[in-house]
């Protein structure tokens, strides 16, 4: 294929996001005691996160600055910090860089806007940037960027609270809405994050960068990446062709249409390219394409949490014909197939079906009250059989379902609720060890949310996707496998 | 087209289901003082929901069910109700149709399982049903399906509550779960229904007498189906042709796959046809075919309550880049247009943006405190321009916002989070108002659902689609679209 023969940056000795991530101190410039200003909303919620590190306001008037002691300049700083985080107006962005250059800063975050993404003058403001970071050896994120989240270092520095768990899937992304707003929609959904990353103009860090950083933390074993254009197309193909063979990277790509491309320009002053050159470009490299933030969030989460899916033969089981079908129909359009089980295998499942079942595959176990078989024995025995690669499972249904149904039987004494629920979790662990045990995925999916039923929840925070709809679950199974092949696995 | 010489059904002269979703008298039979008994928890939740009417349990022992005087058989009623509900074991069912047939009851609803989709035994037992149902002048919904839910009447025949509000949305179903379990699906986002029908093994009504039913519903102003097969594909076709003129239809087809087709055979006694030749029968009878549970409900609630949309071309407004960025390429990826909007219009919405903002198309107004604007002045100004067709708009946030920014406002007494509220609500309500003014529709996402966040909820509930995705209401969009061309709007 033709890759652009642009220049590669140099290797950084040791990635500025290594600080950036985890900054033990960081000086803040922005933050005021007016707390209608994004900088000071921005401080707040890096404390109220519970960010452990020190603090340095800096700030030309104040003594203080919301309880902590403010600094006049860089020059004034105790120390020289891991991090300068600056959201200050545009015009005085490039002094006070040209201050911590000379303090000794090595890292910043700029969040100001107002440079190449708004035309020429912005262009030439953002070039002085990049020369005085040049002069002082600095790196910096954005500008134009929203900064950084690390779940489990109480690391935040947006104006958005972290919602979602510490979970296995890293983030890069060249919008930082897709780093921020998404939290309560990645929270409903139960997708953990490790860590989030918003580049923004990638003046001086780019998502390449990040890619290497985040190929090295342990906490992310899978990376996912919102992209409008790529600054450094060849050196993203070298390094994402290395990350995608130690864990699996799954990337939307908008700028490859005439619409896309002209909106990306205007956002981070990303020049796009042809569409189908990326998409060769992310082809060879071993990165998973898909087309929505949808399937980039559930299929991350998924790539991070399950093992690969190697063939394309896969198990449907549920107690509702409506579903298993939709799920049948879904597997053959994108490519998987639904193979009727042979004469052995449904014969040893018929013992644990009702009679009206069908045992061929899907294994429709028809409306019933138990639910025990659907989470355990069926998957094990189905995924131990060999005869299919993964295995899907619609409609585990936990308190939502005890609410409707049981709750008469606990008032007449037959049956205790907190039994039922004990069991079920039980159950519900045993399957999620299903698939390290066998090597193959499972996925599921619920009308019910994690808010609304507590199996959902229970099955997403051991690792276990559930999606929202039986298409969905057939979708990030079918991504499962593309990422397989394109990785050679 | 071809399409296949098959007996279309004699035009009910009054269609059963007239009956059947607003009965004022129920025969139950299968209830009992056992609270494990299906039939039980069904009428259990009839009562619960509110259901006015008369209900006569039949019981062979039982002097009074649940509360209610109960009767031996269908000779001791006292009248002969409107319809019979009936969750009894599948051999004794052609008895008690015989009973009730003879006592005069005209329709009957049939839960129980094992005919037609059980194999050569239930098939020929269902034959016997259509027989006795025909000698005395019945008709039926089911066997094998879970029942009606009519919102606005508290008529609710399934085991599970009804969890949305009355809305506009007509619902077909030949799978039972996308009746009941769905039902939280839908209520999360906001997809407001107004009646349901599980069509089941469809021995007497089918889907086309839903749609005739539907067809003439005031309340119903869209008609979603889920299909695994036509049995009347002909006489479908050419009701679906004539409803399609006065309300939109769109469907899911999941039995041209050969997956689909026998995992269908096995659920419904369905056997599907041919992909492409449905395709075309859909496309020809102006019925709008998706492909996924989540484009049928959340198109179907668009199609209800939004204008078609006329034409390709499409106005996009966010406070976000990245959100922008992918709806432009997700409208130029399903055939919508992003035109770059006039000189004079872009020097009209100026004086309305910040000075970083783009009014070329999509209108990015870049993160800030205000939403006015994007609720109100800049969709009405774009849409009354007659340079789009519609208008997209991403991120209207309310409570989910007020709470993170806005709240130390009111602690330092600037602004009062209700006077907030009270203009964003008086905002949205205008909103609401300009497709019906302008004849164009409006589609909305957001990250946060309407348990998050007010906004989406307001919207939601005055008939504005807020989707949860970015491409999703593109989707959705493109859907309006298809369909209005479909219909020749």
């Amino acid at each position: 294929m033709f890759i652009p023969d642009m220049e590669s940056g140099p290797l950084a000795t040791e990635n500025p996001l290594l600080k950036i991530m985890r900054p033990r101190s960081i000086a803040w410039l922005g933050a005021s005691n007016n707390p209608a200003k994004m900088g000071t909303i921005q401080l707040h919620n890096l404390l109220q996160g519970g960010f452990d590190g020190k603090v340095y306001p800096i700030h030309p008037t104040e003594k203080s600055v919301m309880g902590l002691k403010a600094y006049p300049n860089a020059a004034a700083l105790p120390e020289a910090p891991d991090i300068a985080f600056i959201v200050v107006p545009a015009r005085v962005v490039v002094g006070i860089m040209e201050d911590l250059g000379r303090r000794g800063v090595k890292q910043a975050v700029i969040v100001t806007g107002g440079f190449k993404e708004t035309g020429e003058e912005g262009a030439s403001r953002e070039a002085e940037l990049i020369s005085v970071a040049e002069r002082y050896g600095m790196r910096f994120l954005g500008p134009n960027c929203i900064g950084v989240m690390h779940t489990r270092q109480a690391v935040n520095t947006t104006m958005f609270p972290i919602c979602v768990l510490p979970g296995p899937v890293g983030l890069i992304s060249q919008s930082g809405s897709y780093v921020t707003q998404v939290q309560m929609y990645l929270q409903r959904r139960g997708i953990h994050i490790s860590q989030a990353i918003s580049v923004g103009n990638e003046a001086s860090i780019d998502v390449v960068d990040c890619l290497e950083y985040l190929a090295g933390e342990d906490d992310t074993r899978a990376i996912i990446l919102y992209l409008e254009t790529l600054r450094r197309p060849r050196r993203f193909f070298e390094v994402a062709r290395q990350v995608s063979r130690v864990k699996p990277v799954a990337a939307v790509y908008v700028g490859g249409t005439r619409a896309g491309a002209r909106s990306g320009g205007s956002h981070t002053g990303a020049l796009a390219g042809n569409d189908r050159l990326y998409d060769a470009l992310f082809r060879q490299a071993g990165v998973l394409r898909v087309f929505t933030l949808e399937d980039l969030y559930t299929a991350g989460y998924a790539l991070a949490c399950q093992p690969p899916l190697r063939g394309t033969r896969i198990g449907i089981i549920s107690h509702s014909g409506g579903p298993v079908t939709s799920m049948a129909d879904a597997c053959e359009r994108c490519g998987l197939e639904v193979p009727v089980f042979s004469k052995p295998l449904q014969e040893a499942l018929r013992p644990l079906l009702p009679g009206t079942a069908s045992a061929a595959n899907p294994v429709d176990l028809t409306f019933g009250m138990g639910h025990s078989h659907m989470t355990n024995t069926l998957p094990r025995k189905i995924l131990e059989s060999g005869e299919v690669d993964g295995v899907l499972i619609h409609g585990i249904m936990g308190s939502s379902y005890r609410e409707v149904f049981f709750k008469r039987f606990e008032e007449t004494g037959g049956l205790s609720m907190e039994d039922i629920a004990r069991e079920q979790e039980q159950g519900l662990t045993e399957l999620a060890g299903i698939p390290k045990e066998t090597g193959k995925p499972v996925i599921c999916s619920s009308f019910m949310d994690r808010d609304q039923d507590d199996c959902t929840r229970l099955l997403q925070d051991r690792g276990v996707p559930v999606l929202d709809t039986p298409e969905q679950a057939v979708e990030v199974m079918a991504c499962l496998g593309r990422s397989a092949a394109l990785r050679k696995l």
